[in-house]
C-alpha cells in the first residue's frame, strides 16, 4: 500500500509547484504533461518514443477503449499496459466528456448517460458504476470519476443542477471504485470539480469533492470555448480551492501559453490532444510560435523546425523535409512532426519544473511569452 | 577510386551466390533486399528503424522526386541522404518504369519519354541524358540506365524493338553518366536487362550490355503479370548471359518465395513495395505462410505475429494488438507491421546469405518452402 500513491512538493515559485507523485509503475515529475493515447496509441508514435521524450504517463480513453476493442477484451488480454507495451503510469479518463462530444443519440438520467456508439450505432449505459468497472478492467493507475461537462453557455441554474449531480456520481465513482479489490490497492482515484466560471459552484463543487476524499482533484469544464482570458480567470481561484497537498489536473489543456498559464497559477497535470493531432495536420510547435509547415516558404528551408529544441527530430531533419512529407502525405510526416510537437511540450513542462525549483518561475514565464509572440 | 564499387564473391551454393558490395557510403551484403523509399521516405518508418533492421541501401524511385520534391531541389538541400537523413547507399531507379506505369499521356520516341504528371498534369521529357542528369542531383550512389518496360502481352517484335532501343538508350545512359564528373567518380551505373520471357532477346540484350559495360546487371521486365513460373523459367538461364563476377539484380521482385527462387537462381539484388505496402494494408509475413491482421479470428490472439521472428515488434506485441490497429485506422499499425515486413524479409536475406555461405541453400530453401506453404 505505501507505495499506491504519494505526492510530493519540492518547490513552489509563487503559485506554481514542481513535484513527484509516487505510483507501482513508476514516478510522475510535476507540472506533467500527458500525452493523449486515446484508442491505446499515441498515434503515429512507438511507446518507446513516447518514454524518449520524457513523458511520465499518458492518457487513455474510456469511451474509445470500451468500443473498441472493448474493456472486458482489454481484461482478457492481460490489460492495457501489457496490451499497448507501454509500462509506466496510464490516466484513463471516465467516459463522461467523449460520450457528450462523440456518441449519437444521448440520454442523461440520474442513472447515468445513454448513448449510441459512434462506430456501429450500439447502444451503451454509461455509469459511475460501469465507468469504474471499465477503467478497472482496463488496469488504470490514475482512475477519474465518472462526471458530466456541462455547455458554459447553459446559464447558471443548469450548470448549477449538471455540478450538483456530478458530485453525486462522484460518491458512487469512489464507492465502485473502493469495491473493486485489487485493483483499488494499487491504484488512485481522482474527482473532478465543475462549475463552469462561477466561484460559488466551483467552491461548492470542491467541499463536495473534499468531503468524499480523492487521491487527486482534477479540474473540469474548461477549455470548452470560453477562451484563455475566461479560462485563467477561473483558474485564478479555483486550484486554490482544492486540497494544498493534492496533485490539481487540468483536464484538456491545452496550447503551450495555456500550459504555462495555468502553472502560474497552481496546477500540476495536464492533457491536450493538441500537440499530436497538430503534428498530423503539418503545425509545429516552436519557441517562437506554432509554424505550419505545410507553408511553401518552408520548401528550401534547411534549418531545423526549432533551433531551441533538443529533440531528435530537430537534430536530424529539415524543415525542408518536413515540409516535402506533410505536402506528400507520407505517414512519416505524421510521426515526425508527432514526435517533436510532444518533445517541445515535454521540454516545456521541464523548463517550468526547473524554473520552478530555482524560484524564477515568472522569470521564466515572461520569457516564454515573449519569445512565443514575438511573431505576432 | 578504389573505394567507388567493388563485388566480392564469399561462397556459392549451386547457382546462389553471397558476397559483399562495398561503396563509400557502405558496404551492401548481398543477397541483399532493398526497402522502398519511393518519395525520399521508407513509408512509416524512420531511417534508424530502417537500419535497424539489417538493410544496408534503399531504393528511391526518380519518377516520385523529379516531380516533387523535384531534384534540382533535392540538390540545393544537399542531396536524398542528407534530406532524409538516411546516409547509407541509395539506389535510384530510371524512372523509365513508373513512367509508363503511373502518368498520363505518354509519348515514347526515340529521344525519350514525354508524360504528364499524375500529381498536376504538368508536361515533362525524360530522356536516358536527363535521367541520367536527375539521379546525379539526387546524388544516388547506384544509378539505373533509363529504359523501357514492354507489356510481355505485345508480341515477341514488340518486345524485340523495345530492347533494342532499351539498349541504344543504355549506351545513352553510360555516356550521360560518365560525363557526370565527381558523381561519376564516385557512384556506379548498372545497366538493365530486356527480352521479356525469350531466351534469344535475353541474349541479345544481355550481350549489348556487356558490350557497353557496367558495375552491375540488372533483369528487368519481369514482375509484371507474367506469373511465378514463367519469372522463374526466364531466370533459369536470364542470370547466366550476365558477368558472373557482377550483381545481378532482378528489379521490382517480390514475395518472398519468389526471393528464394531467384536467389536458387543466381540472383543477388532485389527491391519491392510488397512488405510495405503490405504492412500497411494489414497483411503480415510469417515464416508458416501471410496472414491477414484484420481478420477477427487474431481479435483475442495473444502471440507474436511470428514466433520465429526476432523483430521488435514480435518481441513487444500481440496479433491481438496489430488487429486492433489496423480496424482502428491507427498510424501505428501501418508502422508496426511495415517494420515487421521489412524485418521479416531482412531476416529471410541473411538466412539466405548464411545457407549459401554453409553450402547448404537446397536444404534452406526446402525448408523454407515445407514451412511457407504448410497452410494451404
Amino acid at each position: 500500500m505505501t507505495n499506491r500513491f504519494s505526492f510530493t512538493i519540492h518547490a513552489s515559485s509563487g503559485k506554481a509547484r514542481t513535484g513527484t507523485i509516487r505510483m507501482k509503475r513508476g514516478d510522475i515529475r510535476t507540472p506533467a504533461f500527458m500525452p493523449v493515447g486515446t484508442a491505446a496509441t499515441v498515434k503515429a508514435m512507438k511507446p518507446e518514443t513516447v518514454r524518449g521524450i520524457g513523458a511520465d504517463i499518458i492518457l487513455g480513453n474510456t469511451y474509445h477503449l470500451m468500443l473498441r476493442p472493448g474493456a472486458e477484451r482489454v481484461a482478457r488480454l492481460g490489460g492495457l499496459h501489457k496490451f499497448m507495451n507501454w509500462p509506466r503510469p496510464i490516466l484513463t479518463d471516465s467516459g463522461g466528456y467523449q460520450v457528450m462530444s462523440l456518441s449519437d443519440l444521448r440520454k442523461i438520467t440520474e442513472e447515468g448517460v445513454t448513448f449510441a456508439s459512434h462506430l456501429d450505432g450500439s447502444r451503451h449505459l454509461l455509469t459511475p458504476e460501469r465507468s469504474m468497472e471499465i477503467q478497472r478492467l482496463l488496469g488504470s493507475d490514475i482512475v477519474m470519476a465518472f462526471d458530466e461537462c456541462p455547455k458554459i453557455e447553459q446559464g447558471r441554474d443548469a450548470i448549477a443542477r449538471s455540478m450538483e449531480m456530478s458530485m453525486r456520481w462522484a460518491r458512487r465513482s469512489r464507492a465502485g471504485f473502493d469495491s473493486g479489490g485489487e485493483h483499488a490497492e494499487s491504484a488512485a482515484l481522482f474527482g473532478i470539480q465543475q462549475g463552469a466560471l462561477d466561484a460559488g459552484l466551483r467552491r461548492e463543487s470542491a467541499d463536495a469533492l473534499r468531503d468524499i476524499g480523492f487521491d487527486g482533484y482534477a479540474i473540469g469544464g474548461l477549455a470548452v470555448g470560453e477562451g484563455q482570458a475566461a479560462m485563467f480567470a477561473t483558474l485564478d481561484f479555483a486550484p486554490a480551492m482544492l486540497p494544498e497537498d493534492r496533485p490539481r489536473y487540468l483536464m484538456g489543456v491545452g496550447k503551450p501559453d495555456d500550459l504555462v498559464g495555468a502553472v502560474e497559477r497552481g496546477v500540476d497535470m495536464f492533457d491536450c490532444v493538441l500537440p499530436s493531432r497538430s503534428g498530423r495536420n503539418g503545425q509545429g510547435f516552436t519557441h517562437a510560435g506554432p509554424i505550419n509547415l505545410r507553408n511553401a516558404r518552408h520548401a528550401e528551408d534547411t534549418g531545423p523546425l526549432d533551433p531551441r529544441c533538443s529533440c531528435d527530430v530537430c537534430a536530424n531533419y529539415s524543415r525542408a523535409y518536413l515540409h516535402h512529407l506533410h505536402k506528400s502525405g507520407e505517414i512519416l510526416g505524421a510521426m515526425l512532426l508527432t514526435e517533436h510537437n510532444l518533445a517541445f511540450y515535454q521540454q516545456l513542462m521541464a523548463g517550468m519544473r526547473a524554473a520552478i525549483a530555482e524560484d524564477r518561475f515568472a522569470v521564466f514565464a515572461a520569457d516564454f511569452r515573449r519569445d512565443y509572440f514575438a511573431g505576432r
